[in-house]
């Protein structure tokens, strides 16, 4: 069989779904062991840079834009007119520019956990942190999971949880008590969204996660798949979950009308995200 | 970096991606030297089984249900009345099963140039082949290329060119004189649907096939993109092709109404899939 010269190529192994995703580098640009993780960063052949958390494959230039774009503008143009954003973790800042670049969005608080990410971001993903210095962006390095416990009620309109996976610093991002701080920190019709991994194999944690978000008092939820090319299987989901109020669409105008460009995301592809693929809907009906 | 042993993983290397995929696996099933390419069968730990033709991967019990209903429900739901379909490839029988669940379709010709394929389909994913016995279905061994050739004028209503990358046997699937072929041999509004690679990685190649078919006579194209978890980025497309008529919508009621079952497509997929990313559309309009 093929044989993946361990000098030339990272891999990443995911045990749990019998598959590895490898990615041709020419180097080893850096790497960081945080008090929190280990960070690595690549320079691959084909995918730009390559960012390593815990020997997972978390972010490259190449395809970032998925991911980002899916976790910020279906949540934002879901609700109808948010100006208090909070992304917990997303330290890359990709997220944060996505939601900066929403005109109406008034504040946006990012709290991650390990600045090393940010900086690492700085360095190698500087496209992603353009928006940083935003004067409506703040960026914090603290305990996610606190920051919610202890932030005012009532007070935000999007929560974008912007983690790893259930593993790890990102593990308190997948529970109940998350999920009501969460809660009780939205305004009435205020958003959470959060990763959701991959609508084909991790169909268990992610019925998990939607029983959690409606056990907590959330009214409705919806689960959008989108491409991940660098995650296992290509197919990851963000699932999104509302405040009092049940989602009735979302503004198509305004993203019709949007004075900015995305890569992925218009009014088609949030709409395609809408349409739950029939072996998803067999699996929330049950 | 982390070390996949030879004997106990399947790795395709893409070379021109700079990525590679692995699939855990228990033992090898089979390898069968055909006249035409070598096809190995394999268990894996979480995939079911899975063919590999000349070292790539192309079928897996788990996720082929995305590609096979990709490449036959839109092209079939897009048509008014397909009666006369033929598959070119599709030797695994998976098109072939799903093309045959629509009721109004009365005589399916699959050409696969090589018998091995089919053999092997039949051993290792009998569930692709349950159809294969419908008294519609015709399934031919022999050289797709001649067999459009010289199919009568005027005589087809769907061709799905359902082969593999472009290079081995499948190499001339991709080129003008093919189109032509299935262009003379459609009768008017009739449409052709290929595998088109993925919009992320291979855009150039996708562009010279839109390209090609709007040269040899194509009015209209509807390039759709879905997953495709065992193939390089896990984002893969067919592209659509319509004789003497545009694309105009398809029937949707019929899908709705549906007698049958589908594991990814509904009336919102095909509909999201009609939703061109903004990276595609920026390169469809150059």
């Amino acid at each position: 069989m093929a044989n993946l010269e361990a000098n030339r190529w990272f891999t990443e192994i995911s045990d749990r779904d019998g598959s590895a995703f490898s990615l041709r580098v020419n180097k080893k640009l850096d790497e960081i062991q945080s008090p929190f993780q280990k960070v690595e960063m690549f320079e691959t052949t084909d995918f730009g840079n390559l960012m390593i958390i815990d020997g997972c494959t978390m972010v490259s230039t190449r395809e970032n834009f998925f991911y980002h774009e899916m976790m910020s503008h279906p949540a934002l143009f879901s609700h109808p007119a948010p100006t208090n954003v909070v992304i917990i973790g997303g330290g890359d800042c990709g997220t944060l520019r996505e939601v900066l670049k929403h005109p109406g969005v008034e504040k946006v608080t990012q709290i991650d956990i390990d600045e090393v990410v940010t900086q690492m971001s700085l360095k190698y993903f500087p496209e992603l942190c353009e928006s940083n210095n935003d004067p409506r962006a703040t960026v914090m390095f603290d305990d996610g999971i606190k920051f919610m416990r202890e932030a005012e009620a009532e007070s935000i309109d999007v929560i974008i949880v912007d983690g790893t996976d259930p593993v790890g610093p990102g593990e308190g991002l997948f529970n109940h008590a998350f999920y009501k701080s969460c809660l009780a920190a939205l305004r009435t019709g205020g958003i959470m969204i959060q990763q959701s991994e991959s609508p084909l194999m991790h169909m268990p944690l992610l019925l998990e996660m939607r029983d959690a978000m409606l056990e907590v008092g959330f009214v409705d939820l919806q689960t959008l798949p989108f491409p991940q090319p660098i995650y296992p299987s290509g197919l990851w989901s963000a699932t999104m979950a509302r405040k009092d109020q049940k989602f009735a669409g979302f503004r198509e105008q305004d993203v019709d009308n949007a004075t900015f460009d995305t890569e992925y995301y218009n009014t088609g592809i949030h709409k395609g995200a809408l349409a739950t693929p029939n072996f998803m809907k067999r699996a929330f009906e049950k």
